[in-house]
């Protein structure tokens, strides 16, 4: 109930002069000031701070005018890096990015997670290798985020559900810093990619961007003006399990027609292997291809459902975007063609012309980007505290 | 990208007092200037500011200690109203808000909107009456808010589309400002009512409430920390037009198995009528509890269909308390409790045990209520441009 006081303000500033500089640099003292409507000498006086901190520095620009010349600033991108990793099917990624958001290092492991020690054990050898490599020291590191698909309360960084892993009620974070010291950040992992689109999309920005993700899961994630919607639990967008049909195929979860067991990649494949035995989703999409009639069976059901997936996300959400995300649109381009098409019939007409369709631009690294640009996020808001800025 | 300044904290500063005293008086200068960190001089400047607006007064209290007794103050109730209405299938309700947030004038009108311009006129007539009748100057009122359920575009005030009046892109703030000269907005009748929900519950406040309407149609809406979540054009959470089965029912849409098509009004009766002809759902419910199997049949299937658009909304909300509403919920309690049963089968376990379930509190009159409150809640946030206070 306080209101903003001067402390407040204080500390708020801090966090906003190094966005601009971070955002906009080269930039000049003077325009700081002017565009936060901040005295000049509290605008020097933050500048000067974040100067000794090493976060920003002085770069020389060149003028065709007269007169004295202006000093311009810029992030020093060296300064502090963020790590983003990825635990994925068979697959684990971990990234390092710089000040200014830039990934320097992006690192794929053939992996298959089963044992959570055994997972933690394995990221935190790769992370502290990978600082060891760069020569960073531990306070250039701002912190780690882990995204993975499941249930995942990020505040306190426990993975409640992951179905992909058969993980239950793991406390990754815990285990994670335990390993590496620094600070760890868990979450949702199509949440991190929503979040690395909406940052990465240098089109103007949307206020309601949804991601719908079809991979070896189905799932959903909204960004709400810049920030991740999350709900009670981080648990929001979990449209797997939104029964789209009450007499439909049984799902492992006890209830019958989940929208997972319509078009997640396991299901597809346990379905197609009732006819032939099928190594992975590309065979099925060849099989499709060649015109066989179970696998177009099977694909056009998919295909439908997905049309039907994101008219359901569009009717509840009312997002001025839309991105279609996994493996199922990133490899297969053919198929989100149809996708994209079908929905010209499954799409509500209201609806219909509400939002802008696409697809993602971030791709496979989706999820290490907006895991490391969550870290540093975090930092930049909590500067104050950290540094002493 | 311009920081909080001065000049705005100062106008926030006044909506705060006036809020702190709303919600808190009988209080003091001091108290407030405590709470708010403000200097006793601000806080002072602002209480008399708004007592010579009227809109708060002095309130005497005896005191048994010694010393120079403080001064509290209190809302003034009767300083300024609000109105709100609701047009509904079959009647308009039209309630007149004091400044503390207390109905005093509640009144219903038979009435089939049919022709959006006789409805406007109906309307309009009303509400002059009322204000006429209670002897309230026009400057007392702080606006009409308009509930109705459709496609509502409320920055504009327009109705995109409302199928259970048949209209489309009706500039119906436009129409009633014209003949009322106050400031009119527009809105979706379940947005409304989910916010007089949440303003309303004496239980310490939720973060992420969703609300579920079975009856004329089916809707949800979704507040969040006290705000209305809209969506890019004020039509998140029309589920009625999710598809729960493509080869289902065909709705008038042009798409099969919509939601609403198991489970609205309309849609129950259109079934029944093939067996037997039935007036209301009212009539349908007593053949289900005389155990008529057809009519035991299309309910139960409503039920379960109802069941599930639970398990939907937390799926994809993940919500911390879900309100049941609509004339099924509160005309029906019987139906209401198997629904509830339901919910046993249908929910996805993970999610069960991670909200609260209730039912709606303000019942008929919540639209009402939501309305006359967001127009209060409107007044008081901009009580700097409107009062010059």
């Amino acid at each position: 109930m306080k209101i903003k006081n001067q402390d407040f303000l204080k500390k708020e500033n801090r966090s906003l002069v190094l966005e601009i500089i971070l955002n906009q640099g080269p930039i000049s003292r003077a325009e700081i000031a002017k565009q936060t409507s901040m005295s000049p000498t509290s605008a020097s006086r933050i500048v000067a701070s974040l100067q000794e901190n090493k976060l920003i520095r002085e770069m020389n620009m060149s003028s065709e005018g007269i007169g004295r010349k202006a000093t311009y600033f810029i992030p020093n991108e060296h300064s502090v890096f963020s790590i983003g990793v990825e635990i994925d099917q068979k697959v684990i990624r971990i990234g390092l990015m710089n000040f200014i958001g830039k990934l320097t290092i992006l690192k794929y492991f053939d992996y298959q997670s089963i044992d959570p020690v055994a997972t933690v054990q394995f990221i935190a050898d790769h992370i502290l290798q990978m600082i060891d490599d760069e020569n960073l020291t531990s306070d250039q590191i701002a912190g780690v985020c882990i995204g993975l698909p499941g249930l995942i309360e990020n505040d306190k960084g426990e993975v409640k559900l992951s179905a992909q892993f058969d993980w239950k009620n793991i406390p990754l974070q815990e285990m994670v810093e335990e390993k590496v010291g620094f600070t760890v950040f868990v979450d949702n992992e199509l949440k991190l990619k929503a979040l690395a689109e909406y940052i990465s999309d240098p089109e103007p920005k949307k206020a309601y961007m949804a991601m719908i993700g079809f991979g070896s899961g189905v799932g959903s994630a909204l960004i709400k003006k810049g920030e991740i919607y999350r709900g009670e639990g981080n648990f929001s967008g979990e449209i797997g399990h939104t029964i789209v049909d009450p007499y439909g195929i049984y799902c492992p979860c006890g209830n019958f027609g989940c929208l997972q067991t319509y078009i997640a990649e396991k299901f597809l494949l346990d379905e197609a292997s009732k006819t032939k035995e099928i190594e992975n989703i590309q065979a099925l999409i060849i099989e499709y291809e060649n015109g066989e009639k179970w696998a177009r069976n099977i694909v056009d059901k998919a295909i439908t459902y997905a049309a039907i997936t994101i008219n359901n996300v569009v009717c509840v959400y009312n997002p001025d975007s839309v991105v279609l995300a996994g493996s199922l649109i990133e490899r297969f381009p053919q198929i989100k063609d149809q996708i994209i098409e079908k929905c010209e019939n499954q799409m509500w007409a209201p609806v219909m012309k509400t939002f802008q369709l696409r697809t993602t631009k971030t791709g496979e690294d989706g999820v290490v980007i907006g895991a490391a640009m969550i870290v540093l996020q975090h930092f930049i808001k909590n500067i104050h505290e950290k540094s002493g800025v």
